[in-house]
């Protein structure tokens, strides 16, 4: 149960044998049913999410419609950083995609492993890092691309999301209606054929 | 010269003498004056800066026109961090907007500062956090606030920016085109007169 979050987090940081045991006595297994929601909007977000298995997403509701931020799969990190640093509500909801197997590491956890063992500031900083990295290039995206090259650059770098995830998520996470991203991929598609 | 910077990392982490001689040995000052570009587009940003004196802005040039992602004042710490963290190309251009004065600290520096100093490990992810939450904020305020919510929510939340910032710079940031930035102003100064 504890393979891959314990191989991720080589990467960023070297425990020892004991420290690995005050690390995984922190962890809590949990769950999800495809659809589930795992956080609520309005809820306080208390934990950091390591998938073991599945996928997710977080979505915003504006207007009577969901926006979606990101998708998340297999081996990743994810939090509400805003709520989970702050223990202000959050207005993510966060929704399993497929029946989802995640590890839980709560805020309180967090901060008595800063203390514990310092050099989980490290990996604190490096998460804190590329969780600064991704949302800087959906911001980008969608500040600077149009629909068009938001779609031809997600086909590009995540191929993964065309396989897992349903195309009016795709369309939401793109920022266009999914009647665009329709005319969009047959757009691309006469174009390979021509 | 030092007494801002060193204040300001004081709210992170508690150096002593000897640390504090190693952390300002390694920041080189520079001035700018107004409309100086201290980044360009294409370039890789090496340094984290420290604004010790004026204001500044970083944009993106998209189509023939300039996107402002944010403003930054004294006692602020401003780097692209994607550029600075992968040493990959910028996007951005980061523009003096008034004669400023700033410290740099180079990447090289900084990844020096976490192998001698480890506590810097924790100055680099409460940096890296507070970033992930400007850009949020940012990302959110775009995608799910209306032009005339996104001005309010300026005015409400950092005033500042209307004291000190150009109007067509505060519409590029907001996302919206100056006229509409001219007529949101109008609207809402007649409502208040009525």
């Amino acid at each position: 149960m504890f393979d891959q979050i314990l191989k991720q987090l080589s990467k960023f940081i070297i425990l020892d044998k004991n420290e690995e045991k005050i690390f995984l006595s922190k962890l809590i297994f949990k769950k999800y049913d495809k659809n589930e929601l795992i956080l609520k909007e309005g809820q306080i977000c208390r934990y950091s999410y390591f998938i073991n298995r599945g996928c997710f997403r977080y979505f915003y509701n504006v207007n009577s419609q969901e926006n979606t931020g990101q998708f998340f799969f297999e081996n990743g990190w994810y939090t509400d950083f805003s709520s989970f640093l702050t223990q202000n509500p959050t207005r993510q909801n966060i929704q399993a995609l497929e029946n989802s197997e995640i590890l839980l590491l709560s805020s309180k956890s967090l901060n008595q492993l800063y203390s514990e063992i310092p050099k989980f500031e490290r990996f604190g900083r490096l998460i804190a890092e590329n969780a600064f990295l991704g949302i800087q290039k959906k911001s980008e995206m969608l500040e600077n691309l149009t629909a068009k090259e938001r779609y031809l650059n997600l086909i590009k770098e995540r191929p993964k999301v065309f396989e897992r995830i349903p195309q009016h998520y795709i369309a939401s996470y793109l920022g266009i209606k999914p009647p665009s991203l329709s005319r969009i991929r047959r757009q691309i598609s006469n174009k390979m054929i021509s």
